[in-house]
């Protein structure tokens, strides 16, 4: 049996789902991969819980509506720093919403923990997105892993097929349905529904964000694009080498025209080879009914890679909700300690 | 840079892929993985081909339609056992076509590799489904690898989503089109031809064996299922445990029945978790067009997984011929190596 320690920061819904998670999967994952996982803090911005043994853990999973504060565990001012260092290293776990221009707060936990020669998991997005060539190379000078299948899609595995499954392949193209919420829109969109209708219904669903602009312009498929992108074609892509158009633009000519063609559109984040470079962009793009994405509606999500040797490999749906996302981010845990 | 003996056993198609493969990637591994992949033997029933270095291996993979035994390297009655000895233990690729029923020759070829502390990455499934227990527990007691991509849908990353992609999830359900022949058949009765018409018009196009039995009668696809499902969810299923039920008896009937109903008719290769246990079978199926599997036609192969914690997550497409094969086995050897 191996001990892992892990320390979680953010305790907002993926997090909570990863400590309830967690709670249900704990001896499963001692009986079928011999990996004693131990959640030892718990990190928030004004401090952070910290577990004396197994049962301060058993008594925050039980109830994760109870607020992290009113624990015995809590310690005001409690910084990652000190959670870091109290235990042997093993996994921190980021759930920390971040920024996706600037990375904060998240940047600085990731460069903490790769300094403090912890393995990393990232359910978020931002830091990877602005600093992850830099984070890539101190891992690997490290020997440490970075993973970050919950920002990447969560349980649909795009990372561990670009980079597992096509190992020794080259990629010829990507094509990629990443978000859901604009694949629900244009879904609507299609059956007639006006965009802002289609907004506002997404958003009641909780399908969009109150602010739905990072989905609806680009912005989350780019981020996740430029993630895997650069994972499976070890590249060097930042978010300004990415063209993006959102779905604000797509007009009812737009779907009308893509209908009579017997085709679909959908929002794509795209990363073609092409005259010994790659390309990406994202933008609403028209696709056959033999694309093993047209079938790809509601919220569904999925991604196809065509490759050299091994023709197109697809992957499509995957939950997406909090506890899918946590349990993508405990399937990395898994996969680090591996052999 | 880490050094890996490879030994071959079988030159059919798929062996003469993969060495053709290998010509074209080597410098590509070494490079993205740190690898130097080094073919040392190629056997076949006769004997065997002995490579004294990286120009002999060139000369090999030059021309691929040069019998083996008219390369300077040809030994005549050299045996695995020979060509395990010469080097230090790396991977056995295993592309002898081995009988589904007894295992053989290839059962002895794995047994004797692992014995000798070789690792695996098999094409040919006969071996692995006969002794599938025995193998995995020795190769696991031995700390080897035991891997077989090649055997199990190839490009198709089955196996890589169901143990990597998945881990910490419990699969409530498999269903897979796993045989691309049969998928071709159903589709030309589909479009009104007869069986017979349509089996002889495969095996025309040299989708379907000369005989096709294995593949019509739905034992390919069980045999597939049977590797996929034990390796998924840690199971012992042996053959006998699965209920096989080909495509012979798809009637005009059932098709229209099928048709009508807007649903697609598969044969599918079925795992289901129900009260407690797994059952395993494999049978025609009317699929819904919201099945991940529905719109996958021609001698397209796919797999879908449900899970407790993640959804359904489904893989498609993936080439099947032999360079196709040829990549998943060179996947296999790299991902053995990783860290």
């Amino acid at each position: 049996m191996k001990k892992v320690s892990l320390v979680l920061t953010g305790y907002g819904n993926v997090g909570k789902s990863f400590v309830r998670l967690l709670l249900d999967k704990r001896e499963d994952c001692a009986r079928r991969y011999g990996l004693d996982l131990e959640l030892t803090a718990v990190l928030r911005r004004s401090g952070g819980w910290l577990a004396e043994g197994c049962e301060d853990f058993e008594s925050l999973a039980a109830d994760t509506t109870v607020p992290l504060e009113s624990h015995s565990g809590w310690t005001p001012g409690l910084t990652l720093e000190d959670a870091l260092s109290r235990t042997s290293a093993g996994v921190l776990v980021e759930c920390t919403p971040s920024n996706w221009r600037t990375g904060e707060p998240q940047l600085d936990f990731l460069h903490l923990a790769l300094d403090h020669g912890w393995n990393i998991t990232a359910a978020s997005k931002g830091a990877l997105v602005v600093d992850f060539k830099n984070l890539r190379a101190k891992a690997r000078t490290k020997g440490l892993a970075l993973k970050f299948s919950g920002a990447t899609a969560a349980a649909l595995p795009t990372l561990d097929v670009a980079t597992i499954s096509l190992a020794g392949a080259d990629i010829l193209r990507i094509d990629g349905i990443l978000t859901g919420t604009t694949n629900y829109i244009l879904g609507r969109l299609e059956q007639g529904e006006s965009f802002e209708a289609a907004l506002a219904e997404a958003q009641a669903k909780g399908i969009a964000e109150p602010d739905p602009s990072m989905d609806i312009d680009g912005w989350d498929t780019a981020c996740k694009l430029l993630l895997i992108a650069n994972s499976a074609a070890e590249i060097d892509l930042t978010l300004k080498d990415i063209k993006v158009e959102g779905i604000r633009s797509v007009t009812a000519a737009d779907l009308s025209k893509a209908r009579a063609e017997g085709k679909a559109l959908k929002l794509l984040g795209r990363l073609i080879w092409d005259e010994g470079r790659y390309t990406a962009e994202v933008k609403p793009v028209a696709i056959e009914p033999s694309h093993p994405l047209y079938r790809l509606t509601g919220t569904s999500k999925g991604i196809a890679f065509l490759t050299d040797t091994m023709g197109t490999v697809a992957v499509t749906d995957g939950k997406s909700d909090p506890r899918g996302t946590a349990a993508s981010v405990l399937k990395d845990i898994i996969n680090i300690y591996r052999d």
